[in-house]
């Protein structure tokens, strides 16, 4: 097994479509590029994919930038509801949490509840529940909620008074890292916010097994972001390892294939990152925008949009 | 396209494992056996398969001899708490809920998902919102837990005691319908109790679509029962479905290799019912017994275990 490492990022497809060329994408990048270096560092040093993933996944919940952790949007009700996944490619061991409020990292509860419970989901309450057993740090709601979002919030709920059924139109924001560390293993974790203005008890596609995330250490780790409904209808984390493990496609033709199927099929929309069990990266999306970045092989950090 | 309809439904794999040749046995089949009758009625008349799913699963959830809606398992609070699932093969729509508990039938509520929100998947007080505001039934906690549950609680608790981490053991009764109707269409719908003594809010497979339960009306429906962790982890449905789209295979070898895999991947244990876009039934499950019976291509009734 050849002792090299690759690590992909993502900050969300779609949600720099329309600040293209505005200092705000600098800023992102800067951020997606700080993060990486911190997995790098794991990985460098032999540490395992999971927790690479684990540790990028929870420094992009913290930065308000993204809309997973802190910076989330806010549901219907102006309530923060998170929803997060992470999966371990040795034995396929998953972890994840829906409708979760009050923790800073929702990431980590995903990691609890894989290391920790016979369970692969827990939600609201439930997931609370092991999060407090491992005395894990509560935050009060305003951590959550950055101005920004608040503002988000109110411009939808001016623009569907009187239009009841108005749609709030989705900004997709959801973050995600996948690893293979120098062992060969690989792992993928995803988290979210959700969409603008969802429905009290919406969970979308990042804690769904196959849909948002997904790992096999036999095929390749994924993290999808983008219309999450979208992504649960045609379960396109698994459609994509499938892809590499049915039709024998490679890492960026399964990836292409995979967004093209979710167009094509449903006029779905988003991205996905990808690296196989060679360390290979591929990322697709079929938005303007995918903020995201990346290690191939131990090579450069590359940082795109 | 062929004018004829197929239905299979089942009431779960290994549930009748430790019954064999007793009476019980009978009852499910004549159960079984009743409601395939009430979904041939729906479907001979040229009746939706989405449809006759929803019915069948809905009288899977009535009838208390299976784990799910009346007759659910208690979770180690001693609650029930419900997740299910429906999913129209024809733009791939689906519908879910999760942590379900006061109404009598939670796949009518996945139908409303279905029907009447943007989102696939709602889970606790959110969904139970969504019920309201259609005036669905509520319930009170006594009409889910029946005396065998009960029974079944308080032995496991009595087990427990002492040995704080004794695992419940997994007793398996998910209830599930698949049907493909004259005009060809596909359709699938899941529901569960969950697992016995399962942790506050645990989600299994059932409301997971790609894990529980898919459909497509180019290549099948699937409904699955089981370990629900294992299938999440191998995302069973969609497996299945792939192997029929990327590796060609027909309903049968598709189901037997899914079956292959969850058990040699991860020793999984359960089993699925599938239909393809001809009509064609397929079951297979690695427990000792799954209770299921189907009408394939307009013909006879059949049930086994």
């Amino acid at each position: 097994m050849a002792k090299f490492y690759s690590l992909m990022i993502h900050g969300g497809a779609g949600a720099l479509d329309k600040i293209r060329n505005s200092r705000d994408a600098d800023t992102c990048l800067r951020s997606i590029r700080n993060i990486l270096e911190c997995g790098q560092a794991i990985l460098k040093r032999g540490g395992a994919a999971l927790d690479a993933v684990e540790t990028c996944a929870s420094m992009l919940e913290d930065d308000p930038l993204f809309n997973a952790g802190r910076g989330s949007v806010l549901n219907e009700r102006g309530k923060v509801t998170m929803d997060a996944s992470i999966m371990d490619g040795r034995r396929l061991d998953a972890g994840a949490v829906a409708g979760i409020s009050g923790i800073t990292n929702p990431v980590r509860l995903a990691r609890l509840v894989l290391d920790e419970s016979d369970h692969v989901m827990l939600i609201g309450e439930g997931a609370l529940r092991l999060a407090r057993r491992h005395k894990m740090k509560t935050v009060p709601e305003r951590y959550h909620i950055t101005r920004h979002r608040l503002d988000e919030y109110y411009r939808i709920k001016e623009k569907q008074r009187g239009k009841k059924d108005a749609s709030p139109g989705h900004r997709h924001g959801t973050i995600g890292a996948v690893a293979r560390d120098k062992k060969g293993n690989l792992a993928a974790a995803t988290s979210t916010g959700g969409i603008p203005f969802k429905k009290e008890g919406r969970v979308g596609d990042s804690p769904i097994i196959g849909a948002g995330v997904y790992a096999d250490n036999a095929l390749c780790a994924v993290s999808a972001t983008g219309h999450g409904e979208m992504f649960m209808r045609t379960v396109l984390a698994k459609h994509i390892a499938d892809l590499m493990s049915f039709k024998k496609m490679d890492v960026k033709a399964a990836a292409r294939s995979g967004i093209a199927f979710l167009g094509r099929k449903i006029n779905g929309q988003g991205g996905v990152i990808v690296i196989d069990r060679h360390g290979r990266c591929a990322a697709c999306f079929n938005t303007r925008t995918m903020v995201h970045g990346w290690i191939e092989q131990g090579g450069d950090i590359k940082c795109t949009y």
